[in-house]
């Protein structure tokens, strides 16, 4: 390398044209600051007329990415293309065989590849990083696999989509249906080409894998993930959990139970003036919990061209300073594949329902919940005009399967008209 | 070292116990992340024979911490006895000088003597790392030195002495006085032999101090800061900026700017909903502002046992991973002397004084205010009973000199009782 660390760059969106301006712009700081001149030696995209807002003269064109990653003047593969599979992959697999280190913002590559990736690097002697790959500016990988590098890890937690904080948040605040601010969303230009990437919690649930396996020493296990989008709240619920003192999050829950690892991306209810309930809009936030830290809360844009190309730096001025460290913190030969465990840890949960206007209905449902052990904690019965009659229940700490067991012999009581709606409280 | 890292630890207060247990209890964990077995060769400190609730037996007794710290069989020189000079420097300097590395969690040494120790450090081809002399267990020198090497810095903001904003939220929720809320600190055990380290500000600018090289290139240069405690600060400031939507903390503030290097350790206002106007108790949070990142909130305990260790063994992690890079994230010779700026940033300031209760007092003020450039942004007067008039003004932004031209004029007005209480607003 001596002196010099030659990138080649796939993929040029915002990301890709961020980390272009920042070593156009800082080319200086980061000498000094690494030690080595960060220079560009090729760039590849699909298209390449359309004005990007850089100049990107004075680098080589390469129409494939896999050529692009094995060019013989390219130090560090730098993956801003995205897809689980096809050319990222092959191009990813292509750069580690050629000796190449690779810096990528791929969340799907790695929630689905990571470990074949990991061991493939290992055997060549080579890192993956992927700080741009969760919470965009945050720095959590850092964070977690160096700094709390001295902890057990107890929990990670976060909220890490912020499309889908963006629609929650926009819902409570316009008092606007779902279905509404999903296309304001969309006309925004805030939905991936697959919204259900976004609002079925797949792209956040793709982030927790990796801090999972990160945090736990575990192999990463999308697939095992309790998977539920923002989809099916309603402004109702947004109401009446604001009533109770709470908001609701696609939060994702990542813990080592005494019966598995329990990962978990769905909507919860958290308080109100916790900083996780006073998240707003498009920003994420990480909350890393360690048997000696105790509890760090690390908040950042979580997209954006600036910020995640900030990532992206990162983790290029580690490979520059020689910063080198295995892909999940530990060689990947030694991650264990952990047991799943689904929603093993009680939780308190938030129960809507809506009940038929006769007597004794209420006292059915609490005779129902106290029969299958879960405990009423706070209950509230709404006005109401004609119809059914709007309640809200909080539970004490429950177990799932209790809870699962009263729902469904509230279904057989009569008096409910519709099937209630739980949702978890994570205490956060 | 083939395979172990041994430490040295001197000083056994709760740290160095933390240390002590982490290593204890993770060995396996430890060694699954590092990929080396981390020991304790030897340990000092002052009293020998004392209960420190963990074991010892199994490691040598140094009476002499510069002999702990020169060791053959050290690796790594823990240093957690405190002190700017004295026992602190001299093994420190030792240790660098017979090829140890160094961790520490002395900010006080850092502050005072970073460069010359820097320097030493580079010179021999030794680390010294100090995650946990800032901000405890937030992982916020790795975050800013690794995490944002891509970023030209803008800001440095923190909340980084747990007793100060234990003291002032005590203040506002219990209505209590500084003197009697100071009082109780200190029963509790929270202040520092000598307070004025804490309530003067001074162990918390010498962590912005450090902060501050890192962010900007630039000799830690403690001895520019401009360095203000809270213990000027009264119920009635503190009531009063409630009133407006403000809360008062200990913030320091690192910026470049034009005309130099401003670094401000100083109470100062900031907005009540705002992730540092919320932030309660012994918590520090730290804000990093970068032209790429925007702005990174990090949130975590400041001081203590668990988490002030966790900073302390990610730091001997990153050694025994081989992670190494220069003190203050570049080469230490590269480091430039900065100007000292003092207050050249705007700001709004908040103003409370009490006005003779005669016809024409508050126009005499406003008019003072005017003539210096300084613009009223909201004005409150409060209901008195006898004795003069409490008056509360918010300006626009303004500089500092023209400011205090203004408070030098209304002295001469005859129509303010005392000379008016003055805090910054920092736009956060």
């Amino acid at each position: 390398m001596s002196g010099r660390l030659r990138l080649g760059i796939a993929g040029l969106g915002t990301v890709g044209v961020g980390v272009i301006k920042i070593i156009r712009r800082e080319a200086q700081m980061l000498t000094a600051r690494t030690g080595v001149e960060i220079t560009i030696s090729a760039v590849s995209a699909r298209t390449r007329d359309k004005d990007r807002g850089v100049s990107l003269s004075g680098y080589d064109w390469e129409d494939d990415p896999v050529k692009l990653a094995t060019r013989e003047d390219v130090d560090v593969f730098v993956e801003l293309m995205g897809g689980s599979d096809g050319p990222a992959k092959a191009a990813t697999e292509a750069a580690l065989k050629a000796g190449k280190d690779v810096v990528t913002a791929n969340k799907a590559m790695l929630a689905v590849h990571g470990q074949a990736l990991a061991e493939l690097a290992e055997a060549q002697g080579r890192v993956i990083r992927y700080e741009a790959a969760v919470a965009g500016g945050i720095p959590v990988v850092k964070a977690l696999t160096e700094g709390l590098a001295g902890n057990a890890i107890t929990r990670v937690m976060g909220v890490m989509n912020g499309t889908c904080n963006y629609i929650l948040t926009r819902m409570e605040s316009a008092g606007l249906p779902y279905e509404e601010v999903f296309e304001e969303a969309n006309q925004l230009g805030y939905l991936e080409a697959d919204p259900e990437l976004d609002v079925g919690g797949i792209d956040a649930g793709h982030k927790l894998s990796l801090l999972a396996a990160v945090a736990f020493g575990t192999r990463v296990a999308f697939d095992d993930m309790e998977l539920e989008g923002i989809g099916r709240l309603t402004i109702e619920d947004i109401r009446a959990a604001a009533d109770m003192g709470y908001r609701i999050k696609l939060l994702g829950v990542a813990r080592m139970t005494g019966r598995g690892l329990e990962q978990r991306m769905s909507p919860c209810l958290v308080p109100m003036t916790s900083p996780l309930g006073q998240l707003e809009g498009g920003t994420n936030m990480v909350v890393l919990e360690g048997n000696a830290v105790e509890r760090i809360v690390l908040r950042g844009p979580g997209a954006g061209e600036g910020p995640t190309a900030s990532a992206v730096m990162g983790d290029v001025c580690d490979i520059a300073r020689g910063l080198r460290i295995p892909v999940f913190g530990q060689k990947a030969e030694t991650l264990v594949a952990a047991v799943p465990a689904k929603s093993v840890t009680p939780a308190a949960y938030y129960l809507r329902m809506t009940l038929q206007d006769k007597p004794g209905a209420l006292a059915k449902v609490a005779t129902v919940l106290g029969e299958a052990g879960v405990s009423i904690h706070r209950m509230r019965q709404y006005d109401h005009e004609g119809g059914g009659a709007p309640v809200l229940i909080v539970t004490h700490q429950t177990d799932r399967q209790s809870l699962d067991v009263a729902l469904s012999a509230m279904d057989k009581t009569g008096v409910v008209e519709t099937r209630p709606v739980a949702i978890r409280i994570e205490e956060v």
